[in-house]
């Protein structure tokens, strides 16, 4: 029962991910703050509808583990908010790495190695795995927040440059998402959600 | 790009899954309601870490399909306490019936077809991907409730043998979890937090 007994502890551990509040807003739900939890579902189902717009070859059940699990580490590093400053995000990156080994350390060692593995090849974004994954992720706040008035985006003054250069991932591999991010992106501009620059 | 559209619009709509709460609490965040959107992201990764655990021949991709879309009904018929009365449960059949039709819908027919048929065989319980699916969603809040002084099992005055029958799907698919099962129910029935009947 041993191995079980860790996967249920691990299993236990992820309840903490649903306390862990993001910048996106919830518009269905009162405009309150997003969770890692749901936002982790939304964006792994969305994978799998979106697949099929990606001109270079992917494996769809890495893709969608990599999405099942990105922000685990979040339970003790917090969530960063994408447009924050770079030294902010080195500080975060070493907090993350020491998350991962604590908490897929809970699984049994073949378990924890493969989502360790699978988790450092998300965040290092050079597989077209990882590049599919992590464009998903950074799409779904795109379409939150042009459906509410820019949201995230509007709060935080973000510019039109940063997010261009965050979703950069899908010119390559999904050009016809591209094409949609960018012309609601200079949508955005005309409304002044995002800045001119 | 009307494939495309289409899909998103499904995206954006699955937003109101996280505003479907549902009677599990969530501990680590003070208690609140659990919505089914972060409940879907934690079984969809429950199945995958509990997979092993199977005697039976199961197809994990299926299940993990399956686990993504199970709940997303709800957004228009709501959630339904696992132990409410049968006639509330027919009632609530009807109405989810056709929010598959409305939201699956939303996507291009191919995939709409796709979807809905996977939510049909999960709902159905026959094959061994669905029976996996359903006990993997229904032992998540007895895991829950065992670490929350009973959570919603003491809240509702629920019986041992409700549980008992609720997780017989672990029965013969994963004995292993069955008898962790049993031993938990238990244990919850000594503590009173489900009764003894």
């Amino acid at each position: 029962m041993e191995e079980l007994n860790k996967q249920l502890e691990f299993i236990i551990e992820l309840d903490q991910l649903k306390g862990v509040y993001r910048q996106a807003l919830v518009k269905s739900d009162g405009n309150r703050f997003e969770n890692s939890a749901e936002h982790s579902w939304q964006i792994t189902l969305a994978a799998q509808v979106l697949q099929e717009h990606t001109v270079k070859k992917i494996n769809i059940s890495r893709v969608i583990s990599m999405l099942l699990i990105h922000d685990i580490v979040e339970i003790d590093a917090g969530d960063m908010f994408a447009f924050s400053n770079s030294e902010a995000h080195a500080e975060q990156q070493d907090k993350e790495i020491s998350a991962a080994k604590r908490i897929f350390g809970l699984l049994p060692e073949r378990q924890f190695l493969n989502y360790e593995q699978l988790w450092l090849e998300f965040e290092n974004a050079e597989t077209n795995d990882a590049k599919f994954a992590k464009a998903v992720d950074r799409i779904l706040p795109l379409l939150q927040n042009m459906k509410n008035n820019g949201g995230s985006w509007a709060r935080h003054k973000v510019k039109r440059s940063q997010v261009l250069e965050r979703n950069k991932y899908l010119e390559s591999l999904a050009p016809k998402l591209w094409l949609y991010a960018c012309k609601q992106i200079e949508h955005a501009v005309k409304q002044g959600w995002l800045t001119d620059a």
